[in-house]
């Protein structure tokens, strides 16, 4: 479905070269430096650019969450998308202080938020199917869903954008997290499942006992990422999957945010892991299973500031940080250049 | 020398009960929940606002650089002032994609650079002594040191700034910074001294010897810190020691950098406790000592980048945190406004 091609590193060393001889000791900028390193060879471009960043918030609801697996009901998720659509949410502020242009996709709420003119309709359903007891969705929904997410993607990269961030919403949405966490890194349940917003020992219970019996039913289904998807997975998190599979088919650069939208970058890259060249991880989640994610995907994340909101607002926050990156990158003097002694 | 006073706590939890409020999950924006809190304490206002953010980089040369315990000579620190003012340097860059005002502030380089429009000159001679055998300077120089620094701070508030970074230039100060904290601590040198920019073995092996020899010749002034200052410190430590204190009395917010800005805020609140109040720590250095020196200090750090370049770099990355945790407290909706369901 996407052809995804490894960046050309045959600049790589010369890369390196430009950004040993800027006046800093070397190594001294961290991993401003590999975010630096990482999109010239995205862009194969020795001036560094980040042309209309957009943050593209996906929003789906989960038959799980009639377990009460989350700390709200259903409705939460077309109530938010809402607030999403006044500027009130936290995603807002943050997308408002980074410069950052916010879009809002209905990937399938249980209630159909009322039409907005900032609000794109790309519904895959009322919400999936209760993945404890059967399929979240069909396999064609899965192929829908993916290319629903591609086209996003592909609207905005023809208005001129070359970063996309991906942020959602859904009440429930770690429960498929970790269930697609669990299938896709062979994992006990238990390794897998966090608390989510801040559910009780009761819930937590519950929910661990649901991802439990689902894993088992589906077992058999786990031998490719795409039926993991159907089996486990939310429309947000298809439709971000697949907007992620475009975003690096077009060579823009990824901003992967939490343990959901980390989930989505999982499968992604079971689906075609040179996508990974295209994805910058931005925050360490609060929730428990995100650093196991982190780890499996050898990503070293920008922020860890105890985050646990989803939205994206981790990859709104960090993109000042790449941008500090790319102008250190096409700006900052070199030895020779300042007159400084080596 | 200055009047500080804690700020009032009598609104303290109206002000956790705005951010409860606020349409996430209780504590789901983690340490951004903190700043917001400690700023609306700072300003004492429902509406928090950054205003005229300014980085003061203060530039100073040390004495103990004649034993080659940096990766540089000591001219560097007059090139590197020249780059700040050309606009070359990280810290150039950074304050550029930051949106904040960058000061250069000569506090006593070696080679005392060509007069420069963007220079202020608050020189306090030509580089300290060397510690390592008699006080770094004599108590008047650090009396005269510390009002130079509040005499900046009180400039740029004057102009209407209200957030003050405090970062530094100087060849060598990683050693002061180290032997103060030391002193200040009443921890042995190993457990201070680190490698800086990147020295070798050899090298670290002569810091740490020379380090250990300051500390027994001058152990008998380590009974208050400004004796410690003029024993130990650089005139750039004492001229950010005196404007994080004035930046405190004036209620303004401080952004401490790394190391050695942490060396600084680690004497002024052994001078004045109530200074701590206004300190926000921007980074934790990959410079050994920093992690302990923040731990002392109960301080966690907004970013954890690996960097270990001083300038005030990380001080200057985080403001845009800053900024986003004042815009969701400022603008964020709460549950009753958005009509989302508690």
């Amino acid at each position: 479905m996407f052809t995804i091609t490894a960046p050309d590193t045959t600049q790589l060393a010369q890369v390196r070269d430009k950004i040993n001889h800027k006046t800093k000791p070397l190594g001294a900028l961290g991993q401003l430096e590999d975010i630096a390193t990482q999109l010239a060879m995205i862009q194969q471009s020795d001036e560094l650019v980040i042309s209309q960043p957009h943050l593209l918030v996906f929003a789906g609801d989960h038959g799980i969450a009639q377990h009460g697996v989350s700390i709200a009901p259903s409705e939460v998720t077309t109530q938010m998308v809402m607030n999403f659509l006044a500027g009130g949410a936290a995603i807002n502020c943050f997308c408002r202080t980074s410069d950052m242009a916010l879009q809002v996709i209905d990937a399938g709420t249980k209630l159909e938020p009322d039409d907005h003119p900032q609000l794109i309709k790309q519904r895959l359903g009322a919400g999936t199917a209760d993945f404890s007891r059967q399929p979240a969705m069909s396999r064609d929904t899965v192929t829908q869903g993916l290319m629903y997410g591609a086209e996003a993607v592909a609207r905005v990269h023809q208005q001129g954008c070359n970063l996309v961030g991906f942020g959602e919403m859904g009440i429930g949405n770690t429960s498929s997290a970790a269930a697609l966490m669990a299938a896709l890194l062979q994992l006990p349940a238990e390794a897998c499942v966090g608390r989510g917003t801040g559910i009780t020992d009761a819930q937590y219970e519950q929910k661990l006992s649901l991802i439990r019996q689902a894993l088992l039913q589906h077992e058999a289904a786990f031998d490719d990422p795409l039926s993991i998807l159907a089996c486990l997975g939310g429309f947000e998190i298809t439709q971000i999957t697949g907007g992620m599979l475009k975003a690096a088919e077009l060579q823009m650069t990824v901003l992967v945010d939490g343990f959901i939208a980390t989930a989505a970058a999982l499968i992604a890259t079971a689906i075609q892991p040179e996508a990974r060249h295209y994805f910058l991880y931005c925050h360490c989640s609060e929730e428990a299973g995100h650093q196991r994610m982190l780890e499996h995907l050898a990503a070293k994340p920008l922020l860890d500031l105890g985050l646990r909101l989803g939205e994206g607002t981790g990859a709104a926050l960090a993109l000042p940080l790449i941008r500090a990156a790319c102008e250190f990158y096409n700006n900052m003097a070199s030895f020779s250049e300042a007159g400084v002694s080596v």
